[in-house]
């Protein structure tokens, strides 16, 4: 049985303010719950429509259907809806390959380059202030449980890259990607959907990287954020 | 002055039944539309809040913001809606690389392959008959023009690939597609979201080729088909 408070708390987390004031986030559906619950996380409360999750009765209230589309920000809810406690990001690891996002917009474009990350073993994402939160149920929802396996800081990127030693940016007019000696350690910086990487950032990269355009026509007019990612992180993995 | 069959028209074109009864289908916003406008499709009717089209003045309704609203599909109007003919596809050129879709669902995934073919100069699309329809208006938006350098042709795929000599299909467990000299033609497959591709086209394939996950978790379940389909299309032609 689902109280008043407890249908208000569930909702009122798809607002970024109050995952901060209550240092809590939504996670939807069998698959990705389960991520979360094997994971470092730790559960908050639990709301499921079946028997699944028992072992973690001290946490669980049983609902029905129509009380768990109430609290699910699906058109059809997938048996379970649980919040768990945002953690505080470990330390990130500067001497391995570190991806930056500067101003990423888009939730869905988020969680999937969340999910590159973890395909391609990039332990460390660190976003800019202004990127949207990592906690937001859509882009939790994108990522499908890989934040569980992907350490995201949020930082003031300006300050943060002005004592990296190796920056590079993704730019429409750098060095090809697939001409450049591509190391193994250092920070690949990805710019906002309209407007790419912001002046000041701009500023602090030692190299400028780019994907070449291929076909006879060259009109395309940018590839889609999440599609560079996956592109950059292939051939610096490769 | 916009007409209520216009308005009826146009909001019809959502349905891929009305699409192919009146063999149109919509674009909109200012950049979308110019694309098209400077490319073989044939203009039907363009429905514009200011002067910018003037030149297609036979085509031409003037209609107001409130107008516009009621045959947009975006929350806020982008000054334009076109409708355009829908083409007969052009011959498939099996010499050069082409990209086939075997059960494509998301027009989202779908518009962005288009709009990765035309980045990457693959001049051919084939769809099976399952795969969203291109027309599809999502699939129109996300695609941001590429259409008009794309052949896409929707085909019977296990009859037409019966007959192709080089078919390489993409797998959880095929070999690393940074291994295996990858050839400048032959028939890329990328299958559905969930399933993959289907049993009666994995028969055909002479290749099984397979993007290596890296990471020590190996978790990740699967690469989003549009991701995917960005790092084998940059592996193919770097």
């Amino acid at each position: 049985m689902l109280t008043k408070s407890q249908i208000k708390l569930i909702i009122s987390l798809k607002q970024k303010k109050f995952r901060i004031q209550h240092q809590l986030f939504v996670v939807e559906g069998l698959k990705v719950v389960q991520e979360f619950l094997n994971s470092d996380y730790v559960l908050e409360d639990i709301f499921a429509t079946d028997d699944h999750f028992s072992q973690y009765e001290q946490n669980l209230t049983r609902v029905d259907l129509k009380e768990l589309s109430k609290i699910s920000g699906f058109s059809t809810p997938n048996k379970v809806v649980a919040t768990f406690k945002i953690p505080s990001p470990n330390s990130i690891n500067w001497s391995s390959l570190v991806l930056a996002l500067d101003g990423i917009n888009d939730p869905g474009n988020l969680g999937t380059i969340i999910r590159l990350c973890d395909w391609f073993g990039i332990e460390n994402l660190v976003c800019s202030e202004d990127t949207v939160d990592c906690y937001n149920p859509k882009v939790v929802q994108a990522s499908m449980g890989s934040h569980t396996r992907v350490n995201i800081t949020y930082i003031d990127l300006k300050t943060t890259l002005s004592s990296v030693s190796n920056c590079m940016g993704t730019f429409m007019d750098g060095v090809s990607i697939y001409e450049q000696e591509l190391p193994k350690s250092g920070v690949i910086v990805l710019g906002n959907e309209a407007n790419g990487i912001s002046e000041n950032i701009e500023a602090l990269m030692h190299t400028r990287l780019s994907i070449p355009r291929f076909g006879k026509f060259k009109q395309t007019e940018s590839l889609n954020v999440a599609n560079a990612a996956a592109i950059i992180l292939s051939e610096f993995k490769r």
